[in-house]
């Protein structure tokens, strides 16, 4: 039997909380016996939400913690002031290995500077990236790294590259992740300073599938399992793919009630367009790890609701069966 | 009666040149009698294209050019040794004043690199910008810039919003076009370093009006009217916008014929979508302008058709009748 997954879950973050991420927890332990959780949060709070299901005796606990992060706080200050915090409180469950990963729809910026500092890097990494996966025409890519840390120097990228190709490899299943940098033209000389200083180091790495340049427009295609770039140019890919989504949902709804056949036409289509739409959707898979720190930190999006909370859950048990931190300290051997 | 505007158009340029853009050219001086078109490139070709059409006399003339530049070639060694290519050629009458614009849907390196070479900048401008027009649920916005001039400057993205504004005002009639810079947080002290020290600087600008950072997301919501960026982000953003366009185009596509109530569906809903998509395409635009030059120097899209060539040419006339050149100088003066 493999062993139990233990996930501490931050039940204060997110829109929807506590309600969406206790009853997403409760999906998790009841649909996947691997896992137990603890929730992390005010007390009370939680106690109200879980009354409300039946839980299997011993799968979850509860975690008091008296503070909330809220989104608009500025996250150094927040993490050395709220020490009494879901978040901080949560991420001390990895720090003393009480609880393999944490995950949280809360303060993105809270996460990735608590990662860091409390879970802390696995020695010899760099910077811990925010690491995503997008739906793609072919499945789902890994686009590392969407998080706050800017201005990366080529050798963040490299073990980003790295990294990204050991997740997709060990929990997403492709045998040999193609690897690529996002650039603005295909041929090697052709790029920004950072990117021109990337590109040879990567294709010297032995340990990954470089397959070179991928432009934005071939990001959608699925042309790249992992997808290398800056974070601030990872945030307006990610943010960007939600955005244009919303904005073909938005105006297909327009335009199909605009004259009668089309309405007629609407009420036959709409199943499969819903289907199609939810395909795309960036929060489906639940949520995005923080790769390189000691124990798993997975920070799911903001309007997360039980289902996506319990696929962030379940994301965990690969990570630890997979045992991913010890194949990047690994990496970093060779 | 207001001056006629004289435009020099790359006949060799584009995935279906020559016939799309003579074609283009055609349409271009019939529906708009204050278009005359200087077609640049191989004589015979050209010729007998136009055979095919009725031209009303001395509204198209032809300058011989004998060199095509081809996509893939290295943009300055290009510019430097075809010095009879269609884009060489076609720059220079801009040069000379024999034309007021020129119109390329062929290399954009080389267009960037041929309109700063020949055309020149105006003087006190420091790096000229490619500003596509991209649609948004509220109309379009301008996204500047989307060159190949990477690694710009703050000083560089300042002047990009102010030839935005000005263009914006100008051309697309907007009164007080709403300025932002594309940034990872709508606060100020978010950002990468050119970010953050770009920002104070557009906030002293009295000429603009800027309404400080605008994410991704909010691009495609029309939240602003004249998106600055950096170059290499600015093409990740175009790019993007096509890409994931396809996408969903083609998974509804898919999903339509899915089932056989969803195929009887998509028989009435196909003209809206259609019409849908087709808003949301970057190509409609017809080309992007090459802002801070002597002349106007519009790049189109390497597969557009006869229609958007013929937007590309008849974009020309605002920006001569606007006499945006002269305002671009007037703005280094305050």
């Amino acid at each position: 039997m493999s062993e139990i997954v233990r996930v501490a879950v931050d039940a204060m973050g997110g829109d929807d909380a506590p309600a969406a991420v206790v009853l997403g927890a409760v999906n998790a332990v009841n649909n996947h016996p691997e896992i137990n959780v603890t929730l992390v949060g005010v007390m009370d709070a939680i106690e109200a939400e879980l009354a409300k299901y039946k839980v299997p005796a011993g799968r979850i606990d509860i975690k008091a913690a008296s503070e909330v992060i809220d989104m608009a706080e500025p996250p150094v200050v927040a993490i050395r002031k709220k020490k009494d915090s879901s978040i901080v409180v949560g991420l001390n469950l990895i720090k003393t290995r009480e609880a393999d990963a944490f995950v949280s729809a809360g303060s993105t910026g809270a996460i990735l500077v608590g990662g860091q500092l409390i879970a802390g890097r696995i020695p010899g990494i760099k910077r811990a990236p925010l690491a995503p996966l997008i739906p793609t025409l072919n499945g789902v890519s890994l686009l590392i790294d969407c998080g706050a840390n800017v201005d990366a120097r080529s050798e963040h990228l490299v073990q980003f590259a790295r990294m990204g190709s050991i997740y997709m490899q060990n929990i997403m299943n492709k045998k040999r992740p193609r690897v690529a940098i996002v650039n603005i033209g295909a041929e090697e000389e052709k790029g920004n300073a950072l990117v021109k200083e990337t590109y040879p180091l990567l294709k010297e790495c032995k340990d990954i599938l470089f397959i070179g340049s991928i432009e934005a427009r071939d990001i959608p295609k699925g042309k790249a399992d992992v997808i290398v770039c800056e974070a601030f140019v990872g945030n307006v890919i990610l943010k960007l793919y939600e955005g244009t989504g919303q904005m073909f949902l938005s105006s297909l709804k327009k335009g199909l009630t605009s004259s009668l056949l089309s309405k007629l036409g609407a009420a036959l289509v709409l199943p499969s367009l819903k289907k199609t739409l939810k395909d795309f959707d960036t929060k489906k898979y639940g949520g995005a790890p923080l790769l390189g720190l000691n124990g798993l930190v997975v920070k799911a999006h903001g309007s997360s609701g039980p289902a996506e909370i319990e696929n962030a859950i379940v994301q965990c048990i690969s990570f630890k069966q997979q045992d991913i931190s010890t194949k990047i300290s690994q990496m970093l051997q060779v």
